[in-house]
Formats: structure tokens, C-alpha cells, sequence
């Protein structure tokens, strides 16, 4: 019986430390890290702040574990297609749009990437541009493969890379979902114009 | 002999106007408008503050000029492309090249708008908005005509035009002029990956 009541009493944690990191995510993308603090992120969620620091410590470890899991979400989703070994440049659409639909979806998360990347601590940029690494060395690893079965033009990797963070971060800038364009129709059309681009 | 001293003296003030927008946009760019003051200014320039306060009586219009200054630019650019009447593609190709040429030669003119635009008052963002929708407009201009021409395929003018600005102004992101890619290889880089992912 305790271990069940445990396994639940876990579940509870990570489901309210997910919310603290959502309604901050939000807060910070509003009114700038800066401006935000542990007790606005209590107030919007009704708790105390006492309850906010039982998760975190501060609030520079709310917006680290914001980074963190926002790497997380983006290097899972390419590792997931990554596995099922489709042709280079089913791949690579694939990595695209679901980049694209990151972006547009989780937008108040990205809006972190823009703004609050210079709060964080040297130390933990270094582990952030790891993080990059690892996520553009998937890109370029599929790129790879996609020139050497002639599909891909062989361009030079940093071109590859950020011709699709540019195109799918910018979306962060322009992309609103009450507009006409679905985010699914408008992460198809990157997908498309990229690989266009990419074709051999 | 008083008309060519006064224009003499004109040519002095705005070389000497532009020499202080230089040195705030480097300075804007490496610290963020916040952190910097009109002294800071002032002493990167060997200049006194009052010498500053002659041409700009305050920060703000100090940013103001420099955001002015870079839609000028951008608008001018496209502008004389246009005049040339080109063919669309051509055109088109021409305008993504030169922006992102500026972006990438004009890096702390670019940092401004990633990072400050937000220090702009709200009576100047309609301003600001108003000088976007006019250079959108070049482009959608472009687009549209090459649409009717067949040379592009009928996509969202937004998904055009976000799909230049987001390709163009990532440069600003990770182009630096001390990698092995020369600013105009990248330009032409850019260039192609649109012209084939708009290409009808």
C-alpha cells in the first residue's frame, strides 16, 4: 500500500512541478523574466510561495528547468524519428515539422529561447550549447545521409541547420493560431520550402 | 562663401550624427540599451555628453534613429531593385540577397530589433508597423507577380514573407564574418533555398 500511495504522491509532484513550469513559462513570456517573481508564479497558480519553493529553490532554477526540458521535448522528438530509419529526407521533414509544430504550440516556451537565454548561468550555457550540439548533430547526421543517396544538394551543414531553425523559430515571431493558416498546414509549407531547398 | 561653409558644416553634423548612431547601435548591441547611457556613449566616441545631447536630446531618440535608420535602409534596397523591373524571380532574388547581406554586415543594427524593440514607446511601434507593412508589401508585390507569371507557386504571402525574414534574420543568430563562408556565399545560399522552395 505505501508504495502505491508513493507512486501517487510522485505522480502528484511532477504534475504540479509541471504546472509551475507552464504558468512560468507564461509569466516570464509576458513580463519578461526579470519583472516576474516566485510570488507572481504562486499568485497565478493559487498557491503559496512557500509550496513554489518546495520545487524550486528560486527562480533562476524555474527558468533553467524551462531550457532544460525545452531541449528535452526538441531532441526526443528528433530521437523518435531518428529510430524508425525512413529515407533521409522522410526524416528530415519529419524532424522539420515537428520543430515547426514545437514552436507554434509551446510558444510562451520559446518566447524563453528569444529573451531569457543571457539569464543563465555560464556554467549552464555551456551545458545549453551541449544541448544544440547534440540536436544539430541529428540534423546533420540525416543531412548526411540524404547527400549521400542524392537527395540532398551537399551544402554546408551550419546553411542546413539554421536554414531550418530560421524558418522554424521565426515562427515564434509571426505565427498566431487565431489566424487562417492551421500550425499543421503552416508547418507543412516550411517543410516544403526547405526541402525544396535541400533538394539534390 | 557662407553657403558652402554652411554645407561644409551640414555634411560635418550628419557625418558626425552618424558616427554616434554607430557607436550606440555597437554599444546597444554588446550591453543592451538598458545598461548603456548617453555618457557611455559619449566616452566610446572621445565626444562629452553635452557634444551627444546637441544632436539627440535623449536615449530614446538615440534608438529611435537607429530603428528609423535601418528600415530606410531595408525599404531603399528593395526599392531600387524594384525600379530595375526585373522579372519577379529576379527581383525576389535580389531583394532576399541584399537583406540578408544587411544582416549579416550590419549585425548590431540587427541585434537592436531582436532585443530593443520593445523600449520603443507604443506611438512609435505604429510607426514601426507601418514601415514593416511597407516593406512586406514590396515583397508581396514581387511575390504576386511571380505568381501570375508562373514562375512562383501561389502560397500565404505571410508564409512568403516570414519564410524570407525568418531565413534572413536567423543570420543575425549564428553568421559571423570570421567563419569560412564569406556573407555573400551565404546570401546566395539563402537565395537558393527560397527560389526553389517558392519555384511554381
Amino acid at each position: 500500500m505505501s508504495g502505491i500511495r508513493e507512486n501517487l504522491k510522485l505522480a502528484k509532484q511532477a504534475q504540479v512541478r509541471e504546472e509551475v513550469l507552464k504558468s512560468a513559462a507564461k509569466l516570464f513570456a509576458e513580463r519578461g523574466y526579470r519583472a516576474v517573481t516566485v510570488g507572481d508564479i504562486a499568485q497565478d497558480l493559487g498557491f503559496t510561495k512557500s509550496a513554489i519553493y518546495y520545487y524550486f529553490p528560486n527562480k533562476e532554477e524555474i527558468l533553467w528547468a524551462i531550457t532544460e526540458e525545452s531541449y528535452d521535448v526538441y531532441i526526443q522528438l528528433a530521437a523518435e524519428t531518428l529510430k524508425k530509419n525512413l529515407p533521409p529526407d522522410e526524416a528530415l521533414a519529419a524532424i522539420v515539422h515537428s520543430h515547426a509544430m514545437q514552436v507554434m504550440t509551446r510558444r510562451e516556451w520559446t518566447a524563453i529561447f528569444f529573451k531569457d537565454q543571457m539569464e543563465i548561468s555560464e556554467k549552464r550555457q555551456k551545458l545549453v550549447r551541449q544541448r544544440q550540439r547534440e540536436y544539430a548533430g541529428m540534423i546533420e547526421k540525416v543531412y548526411r545521409a540524404g547527400v549521400e543517396a542524392k537527395l540532398f544538394r551537399d551544402l554546408p551543414i551550419p546553411v542546413v541547420v539554421n536554414s531550418i531553425y530560421g524558418q522554424c523559430n521565426w515562427l515564434y515571431v509571426w505565427y498566431r493560431e487565431t489566424g487562417r493558416i492551421s500550425p499543421d498546414a503552416v508547418a507543412n509549407y516550411q517543410v516544403e520550402i526547405l526541402m525544396s531547398g535541400f533538394k539534390a
